[in-house]
């Protein structure tokens, strides 16, 4: 079956799915993104996820290209026509198109572009077993938080992940700080149990699921902080772990060639897991679109 | 006359220009860009804008998608289809077109966009008169020597400019360093005469016309030095001024509600921009395509 993509009012195969070269998207890397989770029909924190992608577009005050409403319609007519019931929908919204110039008009007409992907996300034998990640330094701009398509500085992380045949790249500040993974969030356990994870300021993509594990975590009687920590005190870590909207919670077991604790997959991250499965599975389909 | 554009491997009305939803310059930001002046049907300093570009590729380890033989015979099919003599020509890489994942294949094929814009430049009359700039937070990421299309940060710093009707906006650092301006680099004339400039670091984005700029001073009996300087040395400066490929040398006269020196354009600024256009106008056209 063929692919069949969203594009600025039309629903296109795939293949043939294309963009104009003066879209500022694809010129000045002037856009947002989000990506959501459907999970058997549902999609996992809908609402969270229009409400960071309103959030970005209002950062770089980007207009709304149509109501919140209107574009569940597009999302749910995208899966109808792939057919998917588990898999990752892309939403991209752009500035728009026009001539090249740095500066902007505010009358421009933002792009969107809606996809999807079949796929069920890591195996719990991947999680059970835990995963490697190397460290880099992060490079990326100061407005993290915003959730741009300039991601370069995250696929190049990504990039020495993987020919290290490693699942991520955690990234630190010159300070030494860990901020976060180049597509995930970074979590560890200290030797009081609490579980500790950077704040969701400007250093950082606030990530949906690390919104969601802090509320899930803490109803299951959990400590949790919101506090900068180093790679000294990651490394010297109980457990360590990374959510993200397709990552779910991920176990790390080795940080470039230090293992962390005794190298198993640590016991409340699995347990997270099971939670967030757990808060998957509980999803109402009537109510899992509601925004 | 419609515009003609070069789009991997085809000359196209530019209206008509597009690029896959997948191309990950659109998706990433995973691309470089060069852009040249054309005067008189010469191409200014073309070897050392296609020597950048190849830098930008390395930095990125993006392969070259074709000879700078073959590339330039494409440019100048391109200026001969829209029959440009003076104005600009754009080039874009990219990564290329795969399945959206973060990680990236080596063996995926560039992507390759030509495009030019008529114009001549900022008028004598402009320079003469002086322009104001605004100032403001350099938020950009650490590697700011690669000419990436990751430039929503530049974007937004020029939006600032053009909304307070401000020819550029000029960055600096938390410390207070002057970097360099949203698409130009900045330069200043101490008390002792010396032109001071930012050095070619990973900081900023070493300016082809910044490079000539030095040379044809130096050539003239200037002194020139390449070190950091504050925003608080840049408004004592007795001038200010910006290089770049199509603002040539500008002389700057008000940085926010601050008014360099006599609020005239510097002598030094209209003498060195003076020495710009003969270099421009003394191109030979049998070499300027020589790289």
């Amino acid at each position: 079956m063929s692919h069949i993509a969203y594009v600025n009012g039309r629903y296109v195969p795939q293949q043939n799915a294309q963009v104009h070269i003066e879209d500022r998207g694809y010129q000045f890397a002037d856009g947002i993104y989000e990506v959501i989770f459907l999970w058997n029909g549902c999609p996992v924190d809908y609402a969270a996820h229009l409400q960071r992608l309103s959030r970005s577009l209002n950062e770089l005050e980007i207009p709304a290209p149509m109501s919140w409403a209107a574009l569940t319609v597009v999302i749910k007519e995208v899966l109808r026509r792939n057919r998917l019931t588990t898999g990752i929908v892309y939403i991209q919204i752009n500035r728009g198109v026009a001539p090249r110039n740095h500066a902007f008009s505010r009358a421009l007409r933002p792009s969107v572009v809606v996809t999807v992907k079949h796929g069920a996300g890591p195996s719990e034998a991947v999680a059970n077993k835990g995963v490697k990640v190397v460290s880099a330094p992060d490079i990326r701009w100061a407005r993290r938080d915003v959730k741009s398509v300039a991601l370069l500085p995250n696929i190049l992380a990504k990039q020495v992940a993987a020919e290290a045949k490693a699942f991520e790249a955690i990234l630190y500040t010159p300070t030494g700080i860990v901020t976060e993974a180049s597509a995930s969030n970074v979590w560890i356990v200290g030797k009081d149990k609490t579980l500790v994870t950077h704040p969701a300021t400007e250093d950082i993509l606030g990530g949906i699921t690390r919104a969601t594990i802090i509320k899930l975590a803490r109803a299951s009687g959990y400590k949790v902080t919101e506090r900068p920590f180093t790679v000294k005190e990651m490394r010297a870590a109980k457990e360590v772990f990374l959510t993200g909207t397709t990552t779910f919670v991920m176990p790390v077991i080795q940080i470039d060639q230090h293992t962390v604790a005794n190298g198993a997959s640590g016991e409340f991250a699995l347990d997270l897991r099971q939670r967030y499965t757990d808060y998957m599975n509980n999803s109402n389909p009537k109510t899992a679109w509601n925004v």
